[in-house]
């Protein structure tokens, strides 16, 4: 796990988008995120507090999170003075950068000497084991897709926040690099070893209370033919009691596969369904998520109410109009 | 690729069955398999000639392939010594033990000295791409299973073997460790990283004339919660033209699973056959193999029968009778 809370190192980010992963922590986890650091040229503000590194220490920062995607795949020099002073500051540092930090000799050594960490969330850190498929207690709840990047993390995340405003208990389980920033720790599981996908989605998804709801973060698509392994591996190694499914109506082709189109929402349902019933035979599909940011209002209502009809299902753009109508999904089974 | 012809290292193997390796070249792939290096205390023979290193390399042999494994999971002096002894007289070792070749600091040095390779065939030695499921050229079959460890390398295996003897296209496409050390190339696919498995298969199995047939080595199945993310990389990756389902009746449960049991063939083929079709929609089941070595001739003979008729499909076991009756369903497609 990575210790809380954080200072978001903003860099240069040259705008708003640069900076998705400390966007993601303020918005999913703003207990977190305590201040941001910004350098010179930087147009991202996450309206928290700008603090320097001693102040974020009298804060009580442990971490300090890079919150931007870098431009041209390395760590420029000016973000290594930055870096570097934190580590002297004592703080850990976290990183979903392409490029990792451990591959950065002056870090490791500043790090050394300070006995601080540095975290590398695309690569695993975790000897995971072989799925045994022992079944679990508690419930778990899965986003499976018509595609990839159709808003599966977003989906969980919204359930989450629903569910603890309700008091609920329920933990989002982050599958992907940005989900194990905002929530300080979950799998990299495109980065797993084929053989332990499954055993590391059930090392995420342990033993809970009975009334104890994982929100898994989904990747992938069973109709994706780049990444369905994946997807696979969450369906079987997560053992689902629910499933929700993730549609983007707008798409013209697969992300990224030119030659292949979205399955129906009905072949995703029956297709998800058999395969989760694998590993748990009671799992059931409770809802339906649409991501319709490219849809008038208008649009995005009356497509979501033609699909609510055809499946039986509710169906919502948690972004859009609150995840409430799933989370009553979930707490009627 | 590993050079070949092979020397077998069979070492001192205390029965035949710990010399599988070894078994399965020299079943498969008898050419490679020039002769055989044994040591003292060995009770395995392959019935190749025994030869010494010296006449082996007069032989033309380019690699030694530890064809055994080895007890206790680490390399003995004993062995250590014979492994070093083949390096200085110029031939790359390869294996598919787990503790790896790579690891020990006195092979290392010898292969260097010698300009040899130490190939680990347990560890991906190529970064695979991402898949772009482009449709590839020539023709794909894959053997998918209702469990583990019921067949899939064997009925490919044999298939190819027929296919070749009566003058037909056939390349079998290894996916595990053993199949790599057999043929001398592969992809050891439970080692690779989960992003990059469906690239692998592609990779693989590249284009090829139309006439020609991949016989791709199975892995898993997708009704194994433990594995089943490889298997579907494999069923997407591979965009196999032909299916066949691989079977073994006499199974308590699934392997390593006691609380899992098998899916009927019925199912296997419609799920296997329903996401092999988002690969490639021409996709077809053309037979069933059946793994019937824990059954007498009587009880295997009406057991396929009884399938055959269920399912309308050719149904044999390729080690009993062979496996005619599968390529005649390849070759009608």
């Amino acid at each position: 796990m990575i210790k809380t809370p954080y200072l978001l190192f903003l860099g240069d980010a040259p705008d708003a988008l640069a900076a998705k992963v400390a966007q993601g922590i303020k918005d999913w986890r703003p207990e977190f995120a305590v201040g941001q650091y910004r350098m010179e040229g930087c147009n991202a503000d996450m309206g928290v507090p700008d603090m320097g590194l001693a102040e974020a220490k009298a804060a009580g920062v442990k971490t300090m999170v890079i919150g931007v995607a870098n431009r041209g795949g390395f760590i420029t020099d000016s973000w290594k003075e930055v870096l570097i002073a934190a580590l002297n500051e004592g703080f850990d540092l976290a990183s979903g950068l392409h490029n990792l930090l451990r591959d950065e000799p002056d870090l490791v050594a500043a790090a050394e000497a300070n006995g601080c960490t540095l975290h590398d969330v695309r690569v695993p850190s975790v000897d995971y084991p072989i799925a045994n498929g022992v079944k679990r207690k508690g419930k778990r709840c899965l986003a499976v897709g018509t595609d990839c990047s159709v808003g599966k993390m977003y989906t969980a995340m919204a359930m989450e926040g629903t569910m603890r405003e309700r008091g609920m208990k329920a933990t989002f389980r982050a599958t992907g690099q940005t989900g194990i920033l905002v929530t300080g720790g979950g799998v990299p599981l495109d980065a797993v070893i084929a053989d332990f996908m499954a055993g590391s989605v059930e090392w995420l998804t342990p033993d809970n209370d009975d009334d104890h709801w994982d929100l898994i973060e989904g990747q992938g698509s069973l109709f994706h033919v780049s990444y369905s392994g994946v997807t696979m591996a969450l369906v079987h190694g997560g053992q689902p009691d629910a499933l929700i499914l993730c549609h983007e109506p707008t798409r013209a082709h697969m992300r990224g596969l030119p030659d292949y189109q979205q399955p129906s929402l009905e072949d995703l349902r029956d297709t998800a369904l058999h395969l989760a019933k694998v590993g748990n035979p009671a799992c059931q599909v409770v809802g339906i998520s649409v991501n319709t940011q490219h849809m008038s209002e208008a649009d995005a209502v009356s497509y979501m109410a033609e699909v609510e009809a055809r499946m039986g299902l509710p169906t919502v753009d948690p972004f859009r109009h609150g995840a409430e109508r799933l989370v009553d999904a979930l707490a009627a089974i």
